[in-house]
């Protein structure tokens, strides 16, 4: 008798949980996986995978050739990734490192033990008609593991006509699967801005420039021009979460700094950002005198599902 | 032949220099103008005052009487300042110390030269109708120094008529006076606003409290009902010097500070401003959702000449 893949998957269950506790009681921050992924390396080497490791940084790649794939299939590839975040977590999971607590507050755990059981359940299967890489990605939070594993000939060592990848969202119901048409993550920008000025008495503002009055200005026509110039079905949200500059009361300071974060489900809504920005920019300086310094970092595009 | 007082003080240039080069060199801070305030008592002294030290902290008071004062007659008050600023001036009269350098940045060795040459001027007339009081005080610049002394017993330590005082304005041509009848000086009050939020992801705004743009509303806020609130013949200067909130580009702090100062030439503009400010938090609370806590450090008043 031979079971599917979804009844193989059932029998799985006790070693999943395994996985899981192991790989939560291990979280590591990106590029610094080392023992999850010597872990995950193991693993995949006991479900008698040939396994790659130390690609991109820390990334390990477990590669299944089905029985009867066509010779020369391409492969089918499944990711998940191995990195943690550098925060305190319920007591139970969280390491506590010289730099601080380690938890796996963003379900990284729970994907590498998904994924390894997916691995259990495609090796247990006589009749796979497809080659399966399964891909542990370090360095997810950081936003540049999956170009460290590219930039490493990830696609060149491993052809592969898809790649699979999902997320856990602790609010659908257990069992539930979720599946987005188009675009299904944001992108991700960071945004630096320094407002510069010539500082001065506090009693005298017209004898230099404010450099926090115009900071000030320039976050509150940042929100009006999003509403007013980016189509209101399109999503994007701004947010600046520090902002810091001076050092007395009554001395206005020569600079003020902010960073923020943009994200966006369309890249035509990401670049009129991008354009509101710099206009919201220029339109402080004339205003106030002080130049504005912005610096957009793109770091992630729009991640868009295909609708096939 | 007996000299007229400005004639007298023609005399003392001399002399008025040698202490203006003395006390250039050993700027002190508020209420630590030990060595200032030793070397004006001396000197004092030398004039052959009586001298009350340590008054109200380190002030010095020099009381001169009037060979030709009528009985029980009240003083007449000068009064000049000890302290120096904690900065750096021209390499000149900077004293380096452990807490950074010194320097009388606001003049007030000027001050004090001046009332110490008045003081060898009418100690030299025989003629002296009036008693006057030298008056040295501590602490200008911390706002605290003439509470300090007035706590202290001064007014009935030696009861006095008058007094008058005098600030040097480098902008004026050298041997003119200005002075003005009515609002003369401003006053000052120190401004302490912090904006609390319930902290959130930077993605998703609408799940906590933005503080940081809450903040930047309440500054643009209080400039405009500054100029739609206030009368515009009155004075009024609101300047923030100082803001600090976030410690990520994209998370959402659950609070930002801001300190400012306030300076008006009349105490219905100060209280206007106050009345707006109060108003301004509240403003922020309703639109944003975070609780604003304003604090009002009123320094000192306006400063009104007697029109007599």
């Amino acid at each position: 008798m031979s079971l599917s893949t979804p009844d193989l998957t059932l029998t799985l269950r006790d070693e999943s949980l395994r996985w899981f506790g192991r790989l939560h009681s291990m979280p590591e921050t990106g590029f610094e996986e080392t023992r999850t992924a010597a872990f995950v390396a193991e693993e995949l080497r006991g479900l008698g995978l040939e396994v790659i490791a130390g690609i991109g940084g820390t990334g390990v790649v477990g590669l299944l050739r089905g029985r009867r794939a066509p010779a020369g299939a391409r492969f089918i590839g499944m990711r998940a990734e191995l990195d943690a975040l550098p925060m305190q977590g319920p007591v139970d999971g969280t390491v506590q490192t010289a730099d601080g607590p380690r938890y796996h507050g963003c379900g990284h755990d729970g994907h590498m033990a998904t994924l390894l059981t997916a691995a259990a359940a495609l090796s247990r299967r006589g009749d796979l008609g497809c080659n399966v890489a399964f891909i542990f990605q370090p360095a997810e939070e950081l936003l540049g593991g999956a170009a460290a594993m590219l930039a490493d000939g990830l696609l060149e060592r491993v052809p592969m006509s898809a790649i699979y990848a999902l997320h856990n969202i602790p609010g659908l119901p257990a069992g539930s699967v979720g599946v987005v048409e188009g675009a299904a993550l944001a992108s991700s920008d960071e945004i630096r801005v320094t407002v510069r000025a010539q500082g001065t008495h506090g009693a005298a503002p017209q004898t230099g420039q404010d450099a926090i009055l115009a900071a000030a200005h320039f976050l509150g026509l940042c929100q009006q021009l999003l509403t007013r110039r980016t189509d209101g079905r399109d999503s994007a949200v701004l947010s600046f979460g520090q902002i810091a500059g001076g050092q007395a009361a009554n001395v206005l300071p020569d600079r003020v700094g902010i960073a923020g974060s943009l994200r966006c489900h369309s890249e035509a809504a990401r670049a009129a950002v991008h354009a509101l920005l710099a206009d919201a920019a220029r339109s402080t300086t004339a205003a106030f005198g002080t130049p504005v310094d912005l610096a957009i970092d793109p770091k992630v595009p729009v991640l868009v599902n295909d609708p096939a």
